[in-house]
Formats: C-alpha cells, structure tokens, sequence
C-alpha cells in the first residue's frame, strides 16, 4: 500500500491517541502535503523536531496496529463488503426481472443500511 | 450496562493494550470471577497490589474508550445489525410466500454474510 494512504489509514483510526500536536503535524504532512521545512516554519520549530515528532507519530501508529488491527480488520471487511454489496445488486435486479419491483426496492435499501453500517468501520 | 459486562466489551477491544501481567489478573477477576483475596493467594502477591493493578487496568481501558469510543460504535451497529437482519428475515419470508424459494435461500445466505461482517467488530 501507499505509504501516505496507509499513514492516512492509521491515523483515521487512531490519530486520537496522539497528542494535539502531534496530531497537527501529522496533519502538515500526510494531508496537507507540506513539507518539513514549511511546517518547521509554520510552527517555528527546528526541522529536527519536525522530523523526529513525525517520526515518533508514525511509529505509535504502528505500535497500535500491531496491538489492535484494526486497519487490517477494516480491510478484510472492505472486500467482504463488496461482495455482499455486488450479490444484493444482483438479487436486485433479478427480483426487478421477476417484475416485484417493491421487494428489489427493499433491497436496494437494506444494501444502503447495510453499507452505513460499515461507512465509519 | 452491568459492570462487568462493561469490562468484559472494553476488554475484548482494547486487552492487547494492557501488559500481560494486567491482562491476566484482569481476566482472573473479571472472567473467572475469582476474588481479590484468591488472586493475591495465586500470584504470591499483596492483596492491595491486586487492587491497584485491576484500578489501573480499568482506568486505562476507559481512557482509552473514551478517545477511540470502538465500544460504543459497537453497541449502535448492533441495534443496526438487529433492523437489518429482521428486515432480511421478513423479506426472505415474502420471497417463500411468493414461491421464490431459491431467491429467499440467497437472501439468507447473505444474511449470514452480513452477519460474519460484522461478528468480529
């Protein structure tokens, strides 16, 4: 994976656990695409202490992964998800065949509850 | 929420993140519903120190709830869960009454499937 989407990964599900400032820098960096020198200036700290806060961030992201797996959880799920996705689609469009348009209809919604329910996972 | 109940959901998400030594003793008390005074007994250890650890365990459980709040999240998608499986199981339903035998075994295959998505979670 991407390094900057997997960082982006980690910290949407544990960026909490930094510290505010860390997590601003994190920020800085992973999406707002500054560079260290940029946000050494914004912040009026040397580039070191970007560098090694960045550092330090990325690695307490990981140490959590490794303890919790949640990205991971998160990704088996994804591809879980899609296939049930493609099958309520398909159960759809063969009950609109079967001409009982309501009961597709009430599919198409349960596969819209079912999505909401993973949206934030 | 019953207390220990309570524990046992923050445990089951956040336990990797105790130490091991917490990691037991909690589960010595919280799941084999042991007593302070049988794990001291057990671990050679102060009654008192057995307090301490099951207070710093539950405190660090809780905070780390209170950033991440994957308990809570739990707990809304399994309302969630419930609705959408009552309305796959009523639907399936409709498909029998409607001589749809094979689309009503699709929809409970998938209900399984939506099921496992989230067991784990």
């Amino acid at each position: 994976m991407d390094k900057t989407l997997k960082m982006s990964l980690l910290f949407d599900f544990y960026g909490p656990l930094l510290t505010k400032r860390q997590q601003d820098i994190f920020e800085m960096y992973f999406h707002d695409d500054l560079s260290l020198g940029e946000i050494s200036e914004q912040l009026d700290i040397s580039r070191q202490a970007v560098y090694d806060m960045l550092k330090r961030s990325t690695q307490t992201l990981e140490d959590f992964e490794a303890k919790l797996g949640l990205v991971a959880r998160h990704q088996q799920r994804q591809t879980t998800l899609e296939e049930i996705t493609a099958q309520l689609s398909t159960l759809s469009e063969d009950l609109k065949i079967g001409g009982r348009q309501d009961l597709a209809q009430r599919v198409e919604e349960l596969t819209a509850g079912v999505q909401e329910l993973f949206s934030d996972s």
